[in-house]
């Protein structure tokens, strides 16, 4: 097992003005999961209830996905309700049921507590600790994620773990609550100045900055036809980025932005269809596509003045 | 003479999170022929009053800017007051005295008539049309720009003038309000429907797209330690986009794609101190360093999936 992650497990009811889907498989950790499962293999830590459907569990190891960190416990799923409505890039969220995930123990096998990467994806700051002191050793490399709440009501948790991890991946008005600062730039070195020694903002509709201590990396989004569904386009973008580190093993400046259109094009299709509709049934050729269709977005030529 | 503007000559007063300043030169057609005058030469079509400091204009012509046709009439020179406080982004206007602008004629001599390029910067559509009539034949290459108020009232002929356009060149949001599409490739191709072969949406922080027929590109914008004063962003971007063509002669896609990274790159120098003082000051060693850098923000490698 080479990435381990931790996250939520759950069954989303969402509408977007494409249309309604009710309780499909969800939560942050199955979209980084899939995301990240074309590149490496990935064990997910996380629970479920006991109405959680062999066939997703099924659908997962399909993916070449292990499943022995998710714990059946009795009770329900984890289930969020949310819309996008007016503006497809923000979530409303209409009701949130913790269920089995409200006393959530992360439980650690050998060959997760052994894996080279880690990735503490949205999820109370003190759980994404634990996960990580049950690390046999500090892994190779380690990404955290966060949210909104977190920083509203544990902040000095979240600010412990963050002095802990290597890469933030964070989103824009996220990253600008966390750190009180409004430029952009400004606002990543305040959370380098946390430990992370980089950090990716992602920026939605307007794709993801990456950012290290001596170099600065802008992606686009994809300008797609139609976004039919953005929930979980921020953890799939973290499964492509983390998938791509995991199989070069070199993290190195180049890996990180070589990276960060990895996991933009895995954001890309993320929205494409709802939920894990999409992400779930990919080719490796369908991936180099769009990866070649980030290269052609972004090309251009010198001008003669230029030496 | 290889483009000639219309718009916009004014005394701004500004203030923003850095500072304020008083009656500083501004207006469209300044920062424009600035920015565009590092690459070729431009001719103004404007007015001033007589309050216009000889000083302003000598600055103009030692860019190699052609005054002849910004006339001097009697009465005061077009004053804007604004201030970007919370959201650097947003200028809020303050107040706005049109004064000569308010019966501002156009006139234009043989050598402005006979120019190949023509922009079209922010203002009254039935004057950019006026102007677009009085060349002796149709140019090269036309491109114009607009704002929310036209939209607001003067649809009918701002959708006359886009149609005779090659480009459009506008902002995010009122390329939205335009063509009441929310979804950015969507609103670019009903740009597109209106007339013009291709347009550029300026998205301020978030850099530019660029969309053709076949084609789309998309620049970020440069992440600079500190935004002084946006005012004449968008313009000094189209300034150095028309300017790049101008100097290429030959306008195909690798054209327009180096254009808008050229645009960025003087954007990105507008906005690092009040009004002109950083554009009207530049080498052309600033610029291709500028541009080199753009090149470093968002260079990437194709990972080995990648055939």
């Amino acid at each position: 097992m080479k990435i381990v992650v931790v996250g939520s497990v759950a069954y989303d009811t969402v509408e977007t003005p494409a249309g309604k889907r009710e309780s499909q498989l969800g939560g942050s950790a199955c979209f980084f999961s899939i995301s990240a499962s074309y590149f490496t293999e990935v064990g997910i830590i996380g629970v479920v209830g006991n109405d959680f459907a062999p066939s997703d569990r099924s659908m997962l190891n399909n993916h070449g996905i292990d499943t022995t960190g998710l714990v059946e416990v009795s009770g329900k799923t984890f289930r969020w309700t949310g819309e996008y409505m007016e503006d497809i890039n923000t979530a409303v969220t209409l009701d949130t049921q913790l269920n089995v995930f409200g006393d959530f123990k992360p439980a650690l096998t050998e060959a997760h507590a052994n894996a080279p990467y880690l990735f503490l994806a949205n999820i109370d700051p003190n759980i994404q600790m634990q996960v990580l002191n049950s690390m046999t050793s500090r892994p190779k490399w380690v990404a955290s994620d966060t949210m909104n709440l977190w920083i509203n009501v544990a902040r000095p948790a979240l600010i412990d773990i963050i002095g802990k991890v290597d890469m933030l991946i964070i989103n824009e008005d996220e990253v600008r609550q966390l750190t009180e600062q409004n430029h952009l730039p400004s606002a990543a070195k305040a959370v380098m100045n946390l430990g992370p020694n980089s950090t990716v903002v992602k920026r939605g509709e307007y794709g993801a900055s990456l950012f290290g201590e001596t170099f600065c990396f802008a992606a686009p989004a994809y300008p797609l036809k139609r976004v039919i569904d953005p929930t979980g386009a921020g953890d799939c973008f973290a499964g492509g980025f983390m998938g791509h580190i995991a199989s070069v093993e070199n993290i190195d400046e180049e890996t990180l932005r070589t990276a960060t259109i990895v996991g933009s094009t895995m954001a890309s299709f993320a929205v494409e269809d709802f939920g894990l509709e999409r992400i779930k049934n990919l080719t490796k050729s369908d991936i180099s596509e769009r990866f070649r269709a980030f290269t052609e977005l972004t090309r251009f030529k010198s001008p003669r003045f230029i030496q």
